[in-house]
């Protein structure tokens, strides 16, 4: 008989054991550390916002998804991204930020989808922007997608190739072809990779006509070196001032990146990468990872036009990407990055009193964390064998065991658990 | 004329600049890095949880200033505190945990107070624990204090005092006076500082008669030394088993207390604290600011004999205590701490090219970078004085200026920003 309540959580919430819990922290610490080298500032946002506020421009499905307080009379709901914050932020607080404004986020966003695999409710995100107040060099654009490449490359992961577009190039060539029902076209590009070749064309023959659709087409499949890809832009027979400069924008972020350090196998430029239709304006980008595309985009981003018009007549372009760091850490746990993940897991000690040693243990102790060392003492009575299991399950690298004999004469054993090697030390060896 | 939505967030809630956003990191930061240093691992549990699991022990007032989601047929809720998180998966993962569990937890917790100054109903709780499966050393209650005394130096903070006692003394002595609503009387001692001294007595009086309200008035105004307190409890005439159990382990707390460093002027012993009544069962602490206790404890825990006996048959006891980081950076603000708090924030560069010099700049930039500095571009047109306010108003420390003739002769200007003091590098100097 149990009165008892069944221990669980919700479908579509990610909760972690520590030794994966202390992975996923070191991941955050890193991207959230290079961020802030770069200068990127801290931002924390309340969960939960006002409706009004954060639907000012509802978008269909987001109204949909939306988790809502059940509270009184002031509706409330969790935010379902950083962005919509971010701009009621950048709108509110004007008068106290500097710009060009560089911020980072990293928090919790809600999402009430399907319940699938990989499929987060509950999720992190971890975003950049740079804002500018009225205008922002386009050096911003190359500025960020070079925080993704830090960003990868400090976490260890190698394996992944972003997809850069600049949204006035398409735009530039639906205009200049005096294509009218633009944004059909783009729908249609952007699930060029979920649906065959021949339901493109002929989807797109229907939405553009003949001749148009064999334009377009053949821009989209531009390829190459991103040298060959302008080339091959330059050469489309469509004259439009937007165009021209979409090419001169991608040349330009082309052009930073290579100063930033970006080096040229980790881009791509892709011409069928559009992104979120009513909100990106010039470059745009999406990363894959390298013989794991199919899990799509693990970090996107790109320019606007203006941040917080929904709140504010102030003008404020920017540029910004995210990290999805919870889909981030179960796609990294599928391809089994996650697995041999070193990072920068701290070496710890673990001191085991054997007898009546407990005093000069906190010497040790209070010794090995003076000088920054991680380490803690076994309090519990029990068997020498139980104190190494628990060393060994959590991946503790050293074990000092301090017996009588060590207290007379101030030594302590000293053993290295991956090697076995033991070794005494003298306490002023430590 | 304007549709635009005022940008605001919802009251109870706190939201920082980027300067105190800076400062609240860092001190997060250095809460969480002394708790990781001692051993404790990181945890981290979904903000929603089940109605069923999250209010299985149902508190009045807690259930009253819960979140709920409003959603279909599942009862869903915002967690209010990280202890009914904890006791939850401990309990869901217990065959997957290495006991002793040493966690420590930081994240945002709601409760839908009344709205006042100080008062949030989103704020940040960072809690350690370490529970036992079946029994648990009396060391880890002192070890617990001392993670508080780490912590609250390691943030610079000195004028504190823990407020420390043991459950079993006063359970004791009115079990050994045999007082039967012996519930009302902690009720009362724990409202001891809030009501006036003939108030207090006049109370007791009426709860336990002029005998016994005599002993118990003497009793919880024992006060001096730590050594003292337990002197002069030893000679109170009750006799009982629970208060010399009590008297012991607050004397091992406290001979643990100096092992681990914690000097005698940080604590005090204090009969009159109470906490949690349902809860604790051994040790308990509060920590009071030196000079301002009138704001209250910014940190408190204790030890209880079962985390979760709602969730599971396995008897798990264990210690731990808690600090509201978001009330306590409150606190700090209110005292004057956070304007003069130095923490390590870093040394900031600021590059600023003066002409066609950019690429120089990236140079010079990504030198910095990879020596570990944090360091920053200014990329916008502009007159160099906009520039240099960007750098005084982001407290950068240091700017670097390169004009034309620096390119020429591999050179940078770097002006201490803080002195005013500037000086002529070459590149290699950096």
């Amino acid at each position: 008989m149990s009165n008892k309540i069944k221990p669980s959580i919700l479908p579509g919430f990610m909760e972690l054991l520590p030794k994966e819990q202390l992975v996923f922290n070191d991941i955050v610490s890193k991207i959230t550390g290079v961020y802030e080298q770069n200068g990127f500032l801290p931002m924390d946002t309340p969960i939960i916002e006002k409706e009004e506020v954060l639907l000012a421009k509802s978008a269909g499905e987001t109204e949909k998804q939306v988790y809502r307080i059940d509270k009184e009379d002031k509706r409330q709901v969790l935010r379902f991204d950083l962005t919509v914050p971010f701009s009621r932020f950048a709108a509110q607080y004007m008068n106290d930020l500097t710009f060009p404004f560089k911020r980072y986020q990293l928090g919790k966003v809600y999402r009430g989808e399907r319940n699938q695999k990989g499929r987060y409710r509950e999720f992190y995100q971890c975003d950049v922007d740079v804002v500018g107040n009225g205008s922002l060099s386009i050096k911003n654009d190359a500025f960020v997608i070079n925080m993704a490449s830090k960003a990868l490359k400090k976490i260890g992961l190698n394996s992944y190739k972003f997809q850069i577009s600049n949204r006035k190039i398409l735009t530039g060539i639906l205009e200049g072809l005096n294509i009218t029902n633009m944004q059909e076209v783009m729908i249609l590009i952007d699930k060029y990779d979920k649906i065959t070749e021949e339901q493109f064309l002929s989807d797109l023959l229907k939405l553009v006509g003949e001749e148009n659709a064999k334009v377009i087409d053949e821009v989209i499949k531009i390829s190459g070196s991103s040298d060959d890809v302008v080339e091959g832009l330059k050469k489309v027979a469509v004259k439009n001032e937007m165009l021209e400069k979409g090419i001169e924008e991608t040349e330009e972020v082309i052009k930073y990146l290579k100063l930033f350090g970006v080096e040229d196998s980790e881009y791509a430029i892709n011409l069928k990468i559009i992104r979120g239709l009513d909100y990106y304006t010039g470059t745009v980008f999406e990363t894959l990872l390298t013989g794991n595309e199919s899990y799509g985009s693990i970090c996107s981003g790109g320019r606007y036009d203006n941040l917080a018009q929904n709140y504010t007549e102030n003008v404020l372009p920017g540029v910004g990407m995210s990290i999805g760091i919870t889909r981030l850490f179960f796609v990294l746990k599928e391809i089994g990055f996650i697995e041999n993940y070193k990072g920068s897991l701290n070496d710890k000690y673990l001191i085991i009193p054997i007898g009546e040693t407990f005093e000069y243990c906190t010497e040790v102790l209070n010794k090995l964390l003076q000088s920054g060392k991680s380490a803690e003492i076994y309090f519990e009575d029990g068997k020498l064998k139980k104190k190494l299991t628990y060393a060994n399950k959590l991946d503790i690298k050293y074990v000092i065991l301090i017996g009588e004999d060590e207290v007379t004469n101030s030594e302590l054993v000293i053993k290295d658990m991956v090697t076995g090697e033991q070794k005494k030390l003298k306490i002023e060896e430590l």
